[in-house]
């Protein structure tokens, strides 16, 4: 190439990529460059570079300087290896135009085919075809691709015209149509772009190239590649390639055809040549799903010879990518073609098969077969879904908030939800939204369903540490408590009806749904014994109750990490005497309730320690406000208000005054940052001492029985350093004091969580007080961010990430600059005090892949999330030290 | 002495002493050893170290080993010193037993005097005084003073069995009681000590030495020691030393005498000797006040010798410690005896006269005179207060808020007072707590007086802004809102009736009360000329008014450091107007509304320009939630449900109704972390385009005049850089287009305030965007400690300073470990990434001495305050700079 070495090399001939130019030359770029340098038979072309893409956005949407000579050049070289001449009436050369990004962005441009046609052009191709009809149906084929997408006509202008023409002539299909009919066709199309455009249809294959490149590097930023984007976390400013390809013709009869396929099965992951074929048609057809297809092995009947060439091709590419691969080719009159080779999705069950067969074959290493399964892509076989097989119609759509899908009757209330479920029945809790008090109602549901809030809403929270299936804010449902019904686009589901829900993509469903049911594969089990034997990180599990404990330990759960006792406040028949002990006038009374709940919290934790007989379990005190445990303050707003104009004597309204008063004295202005975690255990020391006498007695009890019990006792929301020494002074006595009651010895820790900045920035003083740390990173993001989550993610943090202020909700993903920063000091402050410090996380984000990661380089000693997502962790830990280049073999 | 090496020297002879052993000595001992060494008559004593009450405690309240020896061994050396014998019959040394901690502390712990006496030296000393009811007198004050300190026997058995003798002998005063008589005093003085110790009084001078010493180390930590340890912020690990003194007499007849006495006046300053003197008296009458002494000049008179010598010795110590000396002298037959000497307390007026006389003087430098008057005394002589002569009793107590004294009709709403106010009337607004739409009421009223709520209440740090005085928690008072009045103690005040409010102790008193009104003296404006010199820090201020900034400027302001202009949104004429653009279905209804709001903001800019003419102004766009603006939810609550049952069908329900909707709507979990700030900025960017519009106008307007405007424009709660690019890419075109219509330039600047951790971790990112920095302390205090104010220092923050968990309210002195070391993230990486940072603080921090020390060490460039504390502040910068040692000059 001419260029002079001062200018950048904007464009590249496939004979000059390669694979490793990926960033340069988009994905399908490198990949036609990669099979031009194997010697496969790839129509030659020229690829513009993403660079071009960027510095045409930087230049104010113009062709960066000395583009258009070195794509006229490439073109010449172009013309060369064809044996063509662009533009020539006697040989015509026809390319395509397509774009060609680093990450394949599906819909975000469509080809433009047959460019290079014009009058004598076709007359060329006729000649040369010996097929009119075929030659003129590529011309008004290329005037419709290049008017509507060039120029931005609407298609169904095009689609209207063609059907008129077809009706006039008496047929149904377009190889009906005479080239006489056709030509007329061509007149119409060119008219219609003539309306729109107030120009002629460009003659020049120069123009209409020029025209159709500066199309590509425009389509980069349509609303619907910005949206797939945002969607798919591609960043904006990667810019497209834009790939100028011969054209190859599969329409040219029954010698010729096209076809994509996959070098393995990307549905199951079988080790066999997978996709569709299409005897006389253009790739584009194939697409469109226009006509039905035959599997690839079509191709080995019409065409063994071909079939075999292409099945030696696809080998040798799977082999020399290391990786299944998605082949597209076009077979003109018997000669095959390869268009396009890329690495193939597939779905969680086919990528698990896949990654564990490779490392079988050799093709890939351990930590290579660990690294190629999406976090995601597990999760999907891990909960149950609705077949998609049964062609379910939803009657509602919501943000998926907990993955899987439940069948179940509709109740309204938790108590009913209870209730039921007692009875055996299966129920779906359908609420407007919830709040601690329906607690007792999710955990009887075997699903829930809300018609407000967000991913970070109370249900939404609840249902996915208890790995129940949530659907919420699906907000076209209408929910009526009070009649105990709701309606959604014209169904109405009353109270015993049945409805599916799927928590995976926030799909309701009226009626049974038939559901597929999760089971752990052989291959999944390999995959997740090397990213154990691969991983630094444990992975623990966040868990209330025995029997999530157990479900925690089946995934393969190395502790709990959080065991939060206020969720058993909250069963049922403890509410009562724990708001008894909270209205309570004196210490004294309040102990008198607290000792009835010494042996009930004694069990649960006699349930959980049982679950968990060798491993650690950290259990967290009392964190949240008090008034959490009471009525809604609202509501005895209401009530006292009304009864004192309707009944302004009844001993009722003095009861609900009463109450109304305590609410109010201890309701909050921001009660995130009042009177919680540990300052409750300042000011009602007996509170926590209950507690721990019940952890203590409950572990020396099992002592006894011989199980291994490990209680770590976490004090929540410390600050300062004198916080936990404090709370640490009332609590110990406790624990000794119950050993020697007991007259046994137990292994415990007393820690804390880090969930304040302050804490994170005084971790080397907190250290000499706590024996291990537990980032609470829900709360840390809060107060890092000063984002109530209540408030922010309904009212802005959606937008933020929209807008790109936030480059992702931190609730969902650590943020690496300010939180991560926070944790960093903590982690390494902390251990400067205290080497053998235990470091975790138990907020949400120890169960996301990106956070894991994270935590992995900050030196953490495990993540601990929902026991649902243990297995993610699993995997999602060893790609950290995959990502890094170091195994621990 | 003669201790072998290894041993810690626990006890100094006076003679071995020195002023520079203060740490170890306390301030008495200090003292006594300078006086000693200057030659100065001094009774021979020794001083056990503070070192050995530190390890009495360490080791359990038991004498460290060695003490012992070490204080027999030196009493030897004083027995010589002396000529005198402890315990000799023929010859007895007395000696008295006093605490001496490093700081002042009165009351810790009373004298125990004539140690030494029993029967054996009490004939003795009969024998050498020849007077027998003297040393009768002696004894029996001893047994009283032993009994009662040492032994902790009520001092009133002892003062009814003395008067019960009275009564018997006949008579009326101590002095009449005859020898005999004394005697039985002295036996009934015994037995009351055998019937409460269940042992006989101490014969051994040993014996009552040692267990006096043990009683001073014991004073230590009695509940009132530590108390006022606590108010002084004394730290509790000092420990205290102990006197022992050999005694001498000022009660042996017309030729002795006692005094205490002041090298200069410690009310005025004025340079005179200043103090008491008693004839024939010990210290103790003195100080018990109960004959009444004449000024020192009376010394002259009766002994003109003696006097001229005191004034010598006064005069050298004064020199000698080059500051006001507190002395306490004894004379013994004719011979002057001193007993003490240490810096003395004075007031605030004292304290800046003396400041600036010694500066004369030669005595002290001016970065000295600069660091010898406290901020807090500095701030008395800043406000009205009342007058101590005027001896008023007040009706109730409260929570001083915010300091001075004001007088003025009470009134119950803030419409009254502000109504009255425009009448000319003085009037005390009086609520049980105050919200900002209580303001426009605030403003009007002369004080403010809230029966609820803390230091950091709405009313306290309003009332602080605008400098008016303020008394928060005043429970005692019952206000009656519907009823227009309040009662305390038993005084009921009904609207219009004159109170007087004192904000400098939190006194309330019913009718007028004398006050001091606040004049600047010469010499206060000479030290703050000192101050401005030798200070680095800059010191700005706080203004939301025009005529806050006019105050700011004559109090030495250099600028406004916070404008806020969400107050100027909360005038009486203003809310509607911003409560129908909160209110509005639309952009455009929003945008009618804002203009309407455009001139106002206008016109308030232009006067705090004017009034700031060549100054920064530092603006904050709108910070709080939207709801704050509306009416309070629960109120419209009840209004609707009353409505509803009352008259289901007016349409008044309908409108209350759907305010309540709106209210419901903006309302939130947590509104200090919620949708406010930037985050409206954001949301509703037609808000604050309306802002800088209405700065941007104001300042071009003015230039045009020849004012010099400087805004800078602050963007509140920045926690993401891209916050802020947002947010100044809205603005800034506004600023431009401004200037642009105006036809002139103004300079102006954007930055942001750090208030949310995030922002300081990641100050390298916002400078890149910000111009300036400003600490919102406050939120940041809140942030980074997870307390909410409103809740916090209510409900816990005032148990955590009394237990020690904090070592002081975060809300008043900035956090060094927390908050203190994100602000120095902030500085140093904010400035790394623009070297040309402004940097300084507007929280409330910004007044508080302690904190503005840790702003000068963290080299912010100002620090901004109410205007009503600039001059406190610039003299805390200064001491900044003297403190670290490094004067500017």
């Amino acid at each position: 190439m001419g260029q002079t070495a001062t200018q950048t090399k904007w464009v590249y001939l496939f004979k000059e990529g390669s694979k490793d130019l990926r960033d340069l030359l988009g994905g399908k770029g490198a990949g036609v460059a990669e099979m031009t340098r194997a010697g496969m038979p790839v129509p030659p072309g020229l690829t513009i570079t993403t660079e071009a893409c960027r510095q045409y956005y930087a230049d104010g949407r113009k062709f960066p300087k000395g583009l258009w000579e070195q794509v006229t050049e490439a073109l010449k070289e172009v013309e060369q290896q064809a044996g063509k001449g662009f533009g020539d009436a006697a040989n015509p050369l026809l390319v395509s135009v397509r774009s060609g990004a680093k990450f394949s962005m599906p819909g975000m441009m469509d080809t433009v085919l047959n460019l290079g046609l014009n009058q004598a052009t076709l007359t060329g191709l006729q000649r040369l075809t010996g097929d009119e009809r075929f030659a003129l149906d590529a011309y008004r084929r290329f005037i419709q691709m290049f008017g509507k997408i060039v120029k931005g006509i609407e298609g169904e202008l095009f689609e209207d015209a063609l059907s008129g023409a077809k009706k006039l002539a008496g047929v149904k299909t377009d190889p009906e149509l005479k080239p006489k009919e056709l030509r007329e066709v061509v007149e119409a199309f060119k008219g219609l772009y003539k309306k729109h455009t107030h120009e002629a249809f460009p003659e020049d294959p120069l123009e209409q190239l020029r025209a159709a490149i500066n199309a590509v590097f425009s389509s980069w930023n349509t609303e619907r590649a910005v949206a797939y984007r945002r969607a798919e976390k591609i960043p904006d400013d990667l810019g497209t390639a834009v790939n100028v390809q011969t054209m190859v013709f599969g329409n040219m009869g029954d010698g010729s055809g096209t076809g994509v396929a996959f070098t393995r099965n990307p549905i199951t992951g079988a080790k066999e040549l997978y996709g569709d074929y299409l005897r006389n048609a253009q790739g584009e057809d194939v697409v469109a799903g226009i006509r039905d297809t035959e599997p690839i092995s079509g191709l080995k009947k019409h065409n063994p010879e071909v079939y075999r060439q292409f099945q030696d091709y696809a080998e040798k590419l799977e082999k020399h990518y290391r990786d299944v691969q998605d082949l597209e080719f076009t077979i003109e009159r018997g000669k095959l073609y390869m268009l396009q080779t890329r690495n193939a999705k597939r779905t969680g069950e086919a990528a698990v098969r896949i990654a564990v067969a490779m490392e079988g074959e050799g093709l890939v290493s351990r930590e290579e077969a660990v690294a190629r399964v999406e976090p995601r892509q597990l999760e999907q076989l891990l909960h149950p879904r609705v077949d998609p097989q049964a062609n379910a119609k939803p009657i509602g759509k919501g943000v998926p908030a907990s993955p899987g899908a439940a069948t179940g009757q509709a109740v309204f209330d938790p108590d009913t939800a209870e209730e039921w479920g007692k009875e055996g029945k299966a129920v779906i809790l359908v609420r407007v939204e919830t709040n601690p008090s329906d607690v007792h109602g999710m955990i009887a549901a075997k699903g829930i369903l809300t018609s407000t809030g967000g991913t970070a809403s109370h249900a939404a929270l609840v249902a996915r540490g208890m790995g129940r299936p949530c659907v919420v804010g699906a907000n076209q449902i209408d929910v009526d408590l009070r009649e105990r019904k709701f309606s959604s686009n014209g169904t109405v589901v009353k109270q015993g009806d049945t409805i599916t829900i799927d928590g995976t993509n926030g799909a309701v469903y009226s009626g049974q749904v038939k559901t597929i049911e999760p089971k752990p594969s052989a291959d999944q089990k390999t995959l997740l014994g090397w990213a154990d034997a691969i991983r630094r990180l444990q992975v623990w599990a966040n868990a209330d109750y025995p029997r999530d404990a157990e479900k925690a330990r089946e995934n393969g759960a190395q502790g709990i990490g959080l065991c939060r006792t206020e969720h058993m406040f909250m069963e049922e028949e403890r509410l009562p005497i724990v708001q008894a002990m909270i209205l309570a006038d004196s210490t004294k009374e309040r102990e008198k309730q607290l000792e009835k709940l010494l042996p009930v919290q004694r069990s649960d934790f006699e349930g959980i320690f049982k679950a968990m007989h060798g491993l650690p379990v950290v259990i967290r005190l009392i964190d949240p406000p008090l008034h959490e445990f009471l009525p809604n303050f609202e509501a005895l707003l209401v009530e006292a208000t009304e009864l004192r104009i309707k009944n302004p004597k009844s001993p009722k309204l003095k009861k609900v005054q009463r109450l109304l008063d305590r609410v109010e004295q201890l309701r909050e202005a921001n009660p995130m940052l009042g009177l919680r975690g540990c300052r409750l255990s300042i000011l009602f020391p007996e509170i926590t001492r209950m507690q721990v006498r019940a952890i203590m007695e409950a572990a020396c009890n099992l002592k006894k029985k011989g199980v291994d019990a490990r209680p770590e006792i976490m004090i929540p929301l410390v600050g300062h350093v004198n916080e936990l020494r404090f709370v640490k002074h009332e609590l110990e006595p406790v624990a000794r004091q119950v050993q020697k009651e007991k007259g046994v010895e137990v292994e415990y820790k007393f820690g804390t969580m880090i969930e304040i900045p302050r804490a994170a920035l005084t971790a080397s003083e907190i250290a000499r007080e706590a024996q291990f740390f537990s980032f609470g990173t829900n709360d840390l993001t809060q107060t890092t961010f000063g984002f109530s989550r209540d408030d922010a993610e309904g009212k802005f943090i959606g937008r933020y990430v929209e807008q790109k202020i936030l480059p992702q909700n931190p609730f969902e993903t650590l943020d690496r600059n300010g939180v991560g920063r926070l944790m960093a000091i903590a982690v390494d402050e902390g251990r400067q005090t205290r080497p053998d410090l235990e470091v975790g996380i138990c907020g949400e984000h120890g169960g996301d892949p990106d956070s894991i990661q994270l935590c992995h380089e900050l030196g953490l000693d495990y993540v601990s999330c929902s026991p649902y997502r243990v297995p993610v962790a699993r995997l999602a830990a060893a790609q950290a030290v995959v990502a890094e280049g170091s195994t621990t073999k």
